[in-house]
C-alpha cells in the first residue's frame, strides 16, 4: 500500500492517505500496510497514533525505524533505541565497541545512515555524548549528505574533518541509487563533463584525493539548468493531469543530478561550521568568504556569518550579517534570536521593534519570534512582559535552550536570582555546550560574591567559547576578587586582546594593577581607556587617585575636576577626594 | 532535486532535506529546486516559508499546487484559488459553467483530482458551497479514491451516488499509474483471478455496471497477503542498508495491489456516510452492518456507527459504538467529543472522567481531548472550568465547530446568554450545517420567550437533521407558545415517534391537547408518560387536573395524592389543588 500512501501523502492529502491506508490495513493487514498507516499518522503529526499502531507488532526494518521516530517524538527514548537496535548487547556496549559492532555487522540499524542519525540524536538527548558522536560519525561515513549528523558532531565538539567527510568519492545516498538502476542512469552518461566546480569565488581547492572515476555518473547538479533534457516531462504533457505527478518524478529524476558540486560546497560550509564550533571564528569567516557568491548570499551562510560575529561580540558586524540573511531569505526565522540580542546590545530599539513585529507576524509558533519580542521588551525595561514572551518561546519549543537563558537574564534584571538560576540550569540541561547559560550562572554567583562558584562557571563557559572577551573579563574580575591578581591580569589582558574596542577589560586591568601597587602601569591602561571612553567619570576619578598615589597632585586635581564636570550629580565622593588631596590615603574602603 | 528531497523527507529527516534543497537551489535554481524547497518547508509545517519562496515566481503546475496549499494554510484563500486557477474567467464563472469549463479544458488545475479537491476546500471555507460541490464532484470523477472529496460532498448535503462513484471501473489514481507503466504491471497479469469480493458479510451486491475488463490489471488488494512474491525485496536483502528504501518501494509497489476490493468497501462506507448526512440513520446503520467484519471492526466504521446513534439521541447505543471504536483503535481521538457528550447525557461521570484523562494524556493538542475534558467538568457543574477547556479546544483547533457549540451550552448554563449566542454564531460560521448550534440559539430564544426567532432557528436545525426528536419537541413547544396548537401537535407526535422512549414529547403533547380542550386524549398521553416515568410528580399532578376537567374527581384525588407522595417538599401547589378539588377551575394561571 506504499503506492496509495505515497500518492496522497506526496500531495499533502494526509487525511485521504490515512483513510485509505486504514481501509487497506483492515482488508489485508501486512507489514506494508502497517508501515504505511504509521507513516500517515507521523505525517499528520500524530506520533502517539503511530506509536500505538506499531508497538508490540512484529516489525520489518522500516517499521522499526518508524516506531523509533514515533518514540523519539514522544520522549520515549529508550524504547526508540530498542526499536533501532533490538540487540541488547549492542545497546549496552560502550561507544567504541558499539561503533565497531555496527561497522562489522551487516547493519542491523534500519535505513543505514538515517537510522544511525536517529540513534545519535536519541543518545544526544539522553546526554550520552560519546555514543551520540559514534553514531553520528557512522551515519556520515555511510552517507556524506547527512549534513544534520555533521552539524550535530560540530555541536558536540567532536573532531571532524570536512575535507575527508565531504570528499568527492564519499559514499552517499544518491550514488547508490544510480548504481542500483543503471538502465535509466545510462541515458545521461553521454552528456559532456560540464564545468563542474565553477564560479570565481571557489578558492577552496578540490582535494587531491578526489578521483574522477565517479564523475560520469556523478554529474554535477550545477550543470542541469531548468532547460536540460532531464526536465520532468509534465511540462510537456500537461493534459493528463492525473499522470503528471505521483511516481513520474522518481523515474525521471533519480539519476539526473548527482551532488558532486554539492559535496564541494559542503566541504567549505563544513569547515566554516567546524571552525565556528571550535571558536575559531576568524577561520570560520574566512571559509565562508571563500564560498561562491551564489552560496554566500544564502540565508544559511549569512546566519553562520552572523553567529561567528556574535561569538566575537562584534554586534555591528553580526547585525550586518543577519540583516543580509533577512534580505536573502525574509522568511527565515532561525537566527533572529541572535539578531535581536545583537540589536539589544546595540540598543537599537527601532530596528528591534520592527524585527519582533515582523517575526511574530510571520510565525507565532516559532521560538525565535518570541525571543525577538522578549528582547524588544527587555530593551524597553519591560522585564515582566519580556519574561512572558520568553515563556511563550519555551512553550512553543520546550527544547530551545536560548529562550531559557534569555529568560534567566530577565529574571536577573528583576533580581529574581533563584528563578534565574533555575532557568540557566534548564538551558544547560538541554544543551551542555550552551556557554551563555554558564556565563549567566557565573555572573549571578559573582554578584552574590560566591567567587569560587563564579570562577568554576566562568571557566566552564570559557572552555566552550575560549575566544570570548566578556568571559575572560569576568573570569579576571573573579580572580581579582579572589586576590589572584596574576591570573586576573592574564585573563583581563586576553579579554582586551580579543576585543580591543571594549574598554571594560582594560579598566578592570587597571583596577588589578592598582591593587598590585603597579600604579604607573595602571595609569597607562587608564589613559588608553580614557581615549576610548572620554566621558566616563569613573575612569577620570580612578586616574586622579592613581596620580595622587604617584605623587602627581596637579594631574590628580585635573582628573578629579574632569570627573566632577562629567558627573555633577554624584559628586560627594569626588568632592571629598578633592578635599583630601593633600592628605595621604587612609584606607582601601573608598576604592572602587 | 526531487530525488534529494524525496530521499530525506521520506525518512522524516526534514531538516536535512531542507538544508540540501537550499544548497541545491543556490547552486542552480530551477523550478524543480524551488518546488523541492517549498515541499520541505511545507513538511516542516512552515507554510509561511513555502509561501514566501514560491510567491511571485514563474511556476510550473506542481509549484502552483504547492503555493495553493501554502496559501490555504495561511488563510490567503483568494491567492490559493488564483494559484490553482490562473484563468480569471474560470474563477469568476458560476459553479455550473466553471465545472463545464474545467471538464472541457485540458485540465488547467494542477494534479487533477488533488488540485480540484483543494479548490473545493478553498470554496467551502469561503462559504461558496455550490462551487465547492462542483469542484469536489469533478475531483471524484477523476479519482474515485479521493474519499475526502466524497466526505465533503456528504457534509455539504450534495447529492452523491456511492454505487456510481465507487464502481469498479471508476477512474482512479493508481489505475493510471499501471497503465502508464505496463512492463512492470504485466508481471502480475498471469496471477489467477482470486476471490475478489470475499467475506460473508458483504451483502451489498456488485453493481451491474462493473465490467470485468479491468480486473486482470486491477488485482484485488485483498489477494496479496504479506507473503506473496510482490513483497518488497528489502526483507530479503537487509544487508545494503542504504539501498533498502528510498525509491525501491515505488518501483516494486506501483503495480502490486490495485484497489478493486477497496472500491467495494468504499461503496458500502460511502452509502453509510451519505445516509448519515441525509439523516437516514437507520439506512446508514444497515449499510455499516453489511460491512465485512474486518471493516466493521475498525475505528472509522465504529465512529460512524456512533455518530448515527448520536443523531438519533440513542446515547446508550452511541456509547456502545464509540467504546468499541476505542477498543479497535485506542489511539483514535476523533469521535471522542461525541462519546463524551453521550456520556454527559447518560450522566456517567466515572467513564467520562476516565475518558477525558486518557484523551488529554494521549494528545494535549487535540480539540477532541479538550472537549471531553470540558464535558467531564460540565457534568460536575464546574461550568467555568469547562468553559476554559472548551476555549483550549478552540485554541488548538480554531476551525473545530463543535467546541464552540459546547462552549455555548456552558455559557447558557452560566446564564451568560450573550456570550453563548456569540459562540453558537461562530460555530455556524465555521460549519453551516452544524445543527447543534442552531438548536442552541433556538433554545436561548425560547427561554427568552422570543418565540418567532426560536421557531426560525429550530426549523433551520430540523432542516439539517429532520429525524431529531429533541428538535421536533422544541419546535412543537415553540408552536404551542405561539398558540399554533395543530402544528405543535404534529411536531410533538413526530418527536414521540422518533424516540418512543423519551416521555418529554408525549408530556408536551398532553399539554397541547389540554389547551385544545381535548382532555380525554391528553389523559391517554399522560397515562403513557406515567408508564415510562412513574415517579414524576408533575405528570401525576397534570393527570389529576385533567381528571378533574373530565369530572372524574376520585381519579383526580388519587393522582394528586400520588403527586404529593412523590414530591413532599414542593407541596403547596398540590395541596391547594386538592383543597379546591370541589370548586370549578377559575383561571389558566396556575396551569403549568
Amino acid at each position: 500500500m506504499a503506492a496509495l500512501y505515497d500518492r496522497y501523502a506526496g500531495l499533502f492529502l494526509h487525511t485521504n492517505a490515512a483513510f485509505l491506508c486504514e481501509r487497506a490495513h483492515a482488508e489485508a493487514p501486512s507489514s506494508q500496510t502497517l508501515e504505511a498507516l504509521a507513516s500517515c499518522y507521523l505525517r499528520q503529526g500524530a506520533a502517539h497514533r503511530a506509536y500505538a499502531t506499531l508497538r508490540g507488532q512484529t516489525l520489518e526494518p522500516h517499521g522499526r525505524y518508524l516506531l523509533a521516530l514515533a518514540c523519539h517524538r514522544l520522549d520515549k527514548d529508550s524504547e526508540a533505541e530498542a526499536a533501532l537496535l533490538p540487540d541488547r548487547a549492542a545497546r549496552a556496549a560502550g561507544p567504541r565497541e558499539s561503533s565497531q559492532l555496527l561497522r562489522s555487522k551487516a547493519s542491523p540499524v534500519p535505513h543505514g545512515a538515517a537510522g544511525l542519525y536517529v540513534l545519535g540524536s536519541i543518545c544526544e538527548k539522553g546526554h550520552r555524548a560519546n555514543h551520540a558522536i559514534a553514531y553520528y560519525e557512522l551515519a556520515l561515513e555511510k552517507d556524506a549528505l547527512m549534513w544534520v549528523a555533521y552539524d550535530a558532531l560540530c555541536r558536540l565538539g567532536a573532531d571532524v574533518d570536512p575535507q575527508h567527510t565531504f570528499r568527492r568519492d564519499a559514499p552517499h545516498a544518491l550514488k547508490n541509487e544510480t548504481v542500483v538502476d543503471p538502465p535509466t542512469a545510462s541515458k545521461d552518461e553521454n552528456a559532456p563533463p560540464q564545468r563542474t566546480p565553477r564560479g570565481p569565488r571557489v578558492l577552496e581547492p578540490t582535494p587531491p584525493s578526489a578521483p574522477s572515476t565517479h564523475r560520469p555518473k556523478a554529474l554535477s547538479f550545477a550543470s542541469t539548468p531548468a532547460s536540460t533534457p532531464l526536465e520532468r516531462p509534465r511540462a510537456k504533457v500537461p493534459r493528463t493531469a492525473s499522470s503528471d505527478r505521483g511516481f513520474a518524478p522518481y523515474r525521471n529524476e533519480v539519476p539526473s543530478s548527482l551532488p558532486g558540486a554539492l559535496l564541494d560546497v559542503l566541504r567549505i560550509l563544513g569547515s566554516a561550521r567546524r571552525d565556528l564550533a571550535a571558536s575559531r571564528t576568524d577561520a570560520s569567516l574566512k571559509a565562508l568568504h571563500s564560498l561562491p557568491a551564489r552560496h554566500f548570499d544564502t540565508g544559511w551562510a549569512q546566519h553562520l556569518r552572523g553567529r561567528a560575529h556574535f561569538e566575537k561580540a562584534d554586534y555591528d558586524a553580526c547585525v550586518n550579517a543577519l540583516q543580509s540573511m533577512r534580505r536573502c531569505e525574509p522568511h527565515r526565522l532561525e537566527g533572529l534570536e541572535l539578531l535581536s540580542t545583537a540589536l539589544w546590545h546595540l540598543k537599537d530599539d527601532v530596528q528591534l521593534c520592527y524585527l519582533a513585529r515582523d517575526a511574530v507576524r510571520r510565525d507565532p509558533r516559532s521560538p525565535e519570534a518570541w525571543c525577538a519580542a522578549g528582547n524588544c521588551l527587555s530593551l524597553q525595561k519591560e522585564h515582566d512582559a519580556a519574561i512572558r514572551c520568553f515563556h511563550r518561546a519555551i512553550a512553543v519549543a520546550p527544547r530551545f535552550a536560548y529562550a531559557y537563558t534569555l529568560c534567566g537574564h530577565e529574571y536577573v534584571a528583576n533580581e529574581a536570582f533563584e528563578k534565574a538560576v533555575a532557568m540557566y540550569r534548564h538551558a544547560m540541561r538541554l544543551d551542555g555546550r550552551h556557554y551563555n547559560a554558564w556565563y549567566g550562572l557565573g555572573a549571578i554567583y559573582y554578584r552574590q560574591e560566591k567567587y569560587a562558584l563564579a570562577e568554576y562557571h566562568f571557566q566552564r563557559a570559557l572552555s566552550m567559547n575560549p575566544g570570548s572577551s566578556v568571559l575572560h573579563c569576568y573570569l579576571g574580575m573573579t580572580y581579582h576578587a579572589n586576590k589572584r591578581c596574576h591570573d586576573a591580569l592574564r585573563h583581563l589582558r586576553l579579554a582586551a586582546q580579543a576585543e580591543p574596542n571594549n574598554p571594560q577589560a582594560r579598566f578592570q586591568c587597571a583596577n588589578v594593577l592598582i591593587s598590585m601597587d603597579r600604579h604607573a602601569e595602571a595609569l597607562k591602561e587608564l589613559e588608553a581607556v580614557a581615549d576610548h571612553a572620554p566621558k566616563e567619570a569613573s575612569v577620570h576619578f580612578l586616574m586622579g587617585k592613581v596620580c595622587k598615589k604617584l605623587g602627581k597632585l596637579d594631574d590628580a586635581m585635573m582628573r578629579f575636576t574632569f570627573a566632577l564636570d562629567l558627573e555633577p550629580k554624584d559628586n560627594n565622593l569626588i568632592k571629598s577626594a578633592i578635599d583630601r588631596l593633600e592628605e595621604p590615603d587612609v584606607s582601601e574602603d573608598e576604592k572602587f
